[in-house]
């Protein structure tokens, strides 16, 4: 399609959404991407730069002039203009910012790029709609016909009073039906939810979660009516989130995906395997110590996977439970309760392991029962002390104000290897006295 | 507070919003809980009642006589009303269906129960806002008025023929700005998104995330507009997408929560533990068929844990990205390439892990050169393996239809241990010739 036709082209992407554009600009190679960008107007490729990914937009940003990115960048509402600027070098801000001829959306985009992007600062955008509380219904609708020029989607409109603090909204569809003399301070509705400017961009999905709320207005701590933030920007920072737990569980340190470069996947994997190797290092090192002695128990070391295999997986499960309960706050506030709880829950479930382990053992592997009691008693113990540790390091980490999602995965795991294979060795040495 | 003083209880409850009273019943045990539900009017009650934790619900509905639960079903939005009803026994569901008074919310409700839950269907209200291609916006702003009754918040304005096939949608912006006279023939906007209504509800979280939609209307295969789906479902279903992947990915095989009850978390945990165990008594199996002939080479066995551990990281990381791959639909078709390109990262990743571990071992622990570089060569060939393995198997799943996330945490860590140690054993055999 690409080479030779440009009215051709151009007709057919414009029967396409533009995140489908999007997509097809993410599998092409740079060049097409840029002559498709050059090609379209600017209304439509500000929103496809939007949905690329991101390594393709910063190749592309890289080939287009200053003043190219400001016409880009005054279609777009204030949010994204400021998440794609943030992007740039600042040399290169400077001069996009210097060319955008809106003077009006210039100074909101680089009132929006103070903000830390994980705020809900970061997340606002300016474009909203707000009424006086003493306008009619009348006045109300023309001024509202205006001011939605500039807002794509009208959620809510926004009550403020005449120094501009935040006193309540309104719905279109309370002013549909609502007689065309009556006065706004009559018909608005005075309870509001609001979120201050600098809250933790977690919490505000945490609050528009909870209220099902499909806009929330964003306030400074003088109730001055800032800007808002809308559920698309929300449900990105939901599948963020929980992108980045999950990877984080899976030993995945950076935002990486299948289709990145082996270099930066490596980047991402390998510091963790670091951390696995040392404590493989550690438990052969305790195996050492006790190698020389074990004498006739050498079947014991047959048995350490099993010790090790059922102490990460213990380890895993119950720091998840913890670092899901954390982020939900289901977690009933007494640590020693939970701690306790767990300590049931791995008492249940290793006398369930280790009765079956001693079975297998003795009658499969022909282990002496002595041998397989010990095997057993060190499971119960292992499960135990790793559903403990696996409770205590997210709800430690909580606390010191760390994201409690390091703990879960390699790290987790790893530390219960080490841990589970010397309670192993301790509890054999101390059952069967070599 | 409980005991004594109704109106009181009453007025401060009614400050609140009804998702922080729900929060304050799932706390409160069930008594008070009931108390407060029967103290309140049903409006409130009702939008409580989907707030509370499923379990709190389960328990507060049993209390309550079918007609009581009919009439907090009155209140809510055919949706919500449908999935409440789904919760309880058949017969008691049809208990309280024959107690709706509301014949045509009875009739809506009833169609909804039909859909699976996990579809476009299932997640539908039927409550929207239609108006016919050939009525003037005068005529439209009316019936809107009357139909805006029933419905809480107004989205889009769906256009149908007078066969009632979707043709377009009318923002309400766009009706608020348009003159009185015309006609919506000219003003609609026949450009609509919308899903069939047996789609997959993830299909349909997909595609409001990537169009970044607020609602979407359902329709059949006809293109008859049967209902509308809005972003705070999807949040919801997002949310519990994200967290049934982490879960799976850490071994728990069931929604649970952290207070949850022991019997209920031990379900749940369980059955992965004893994959686990299993595999733990397959790789002594390994260790035992090698034991015997070993003779110097024991001190193999102390590295067992740093094989069994790396395998386990390894194909933790790679499976996890396949899953969001996968999930995320940002897997570029080819499994060939794919595992080409796990390949080439289990080599770069497997290679500086082996440097390391085979100077570790040769200068720390003082192995022979020849056992640290059967430890070096061993644990390459297990990485590489780990890596197609947890690569592998979420695409074959994931084409067979069975959900991948399956396949990530303990099932990919046990196959890799057991696999792990078996080549590091056959390695080393050949290596060292015992």
């Amino acid at each position: 399609i690409e080479n030779q036709n440009d009215v051709a082209l151009q007709e057919l992407l414009q029967e396409f959404h533009y995140a489908d554009i999007a997509e097809i600009l993410d599998e092409v190679d740079l060049e097409q991407a840029i002559y498709v960008i050059k090609l379209l107007d600017s209304e439509t490729t500000s929103e496809i730069l939007m949905e690329v990914d991101e390594d393709v937009r910063e190749k592309i940003l890289k080939q287009l002039s200053a003043k190219e990115i400001a016409e880009e960048i005054g279609e777009l509402d204030t949010d994204d203009a400021a998440d794609i600027l943030a992007e740039l070098s600042e040399e290169r801000q400077e001069q996009v910012i210097s060319q955008i001829e809106d003077l009006e959306h210039k100074a909101e985009i680089q009132e929006l790029l103070a903000y830390d992007e994980d705020t809900a600062g970061g997340l606002m955008a300016k474009e909203l709609v707000r009424v006086y509380e003493d306008w009619t219904v009348e006045q109300c609708i023309t001024e509202i016909r205006t001011q939605a020029e500039d807002v794509k989607r009208v959620h809510s409109i926004y009550v403020v009073n005449n120094q501009d603090q935040l006193i309540g909204r309104l719905s279109l569809k309370d002013l549909v039906t609502a007689k065309s003399k009556q006065k706004i301070t009559e018909i608005y509705i005075s309870n509001v939810d609001s979120v201050y400017v600098n809250e933790d961009s977690e919490d505000v999905a945490k609050v528009m979660a909870k209220y099902d709320l499909e806009a929330i207005p964003v306030i400074d701590h003088n109730k001055i009516l800032l800007g808002r933030i809308t559920i698309d920007d929300i449900v990105d920072v939901i599948r963020e989130e929980a992108d980045k737990d999950y990877q984080m569980a899976a030993g995945i340190s950076q935002d990486v995906e299948a289709d990145d470069s082996i270099l930066k996947l490596t980047k991402a994997r390998l510091p963790w395997l670091l951390i696995g190797m040392f404590g493989g290092l550690g438990a052969a090192s305790i195996i050492e110590q006790f190698n020389g002695s074990m004498g006739d128990f050498i079947v014991l070391l047959s048995f350490v996977p099993l010790i090790q295999a059922t102490a990460g997986n213990v380890g895993v499960q119950s720091s998840a439970i913890m670092v899901q309960g954390l982020a939900n706050g289901t977690i009933d506030g007494n640590i020693l309760n939970q701690l306790f709880k767990e300590f049931l829950l791995g008492l249940v479930n290793g006398v369930a392991i280790a009765c079956i382990a001693l079975l297998v053992t003795h009658f499969v592997f022909g282990t002496p029962y002595i041998v397989s009691i010990t095997i057993g008693i060190a499971l119960i113990s292992v499960i135990v002390m790793a559903a403990l540790i696996g409770t205590f390091i997210p709800i430690f980490l909580d606390k010191r104000g760390i994201d409690p999602a390091v703990a879960t995965g390699p790290f987790i795991t790893t530390s219960n290897d080490v841990f589970g294979i010397l309670i192993y060795f301790l509890i054999a040495k101390c059952i069967l006295g070599f």
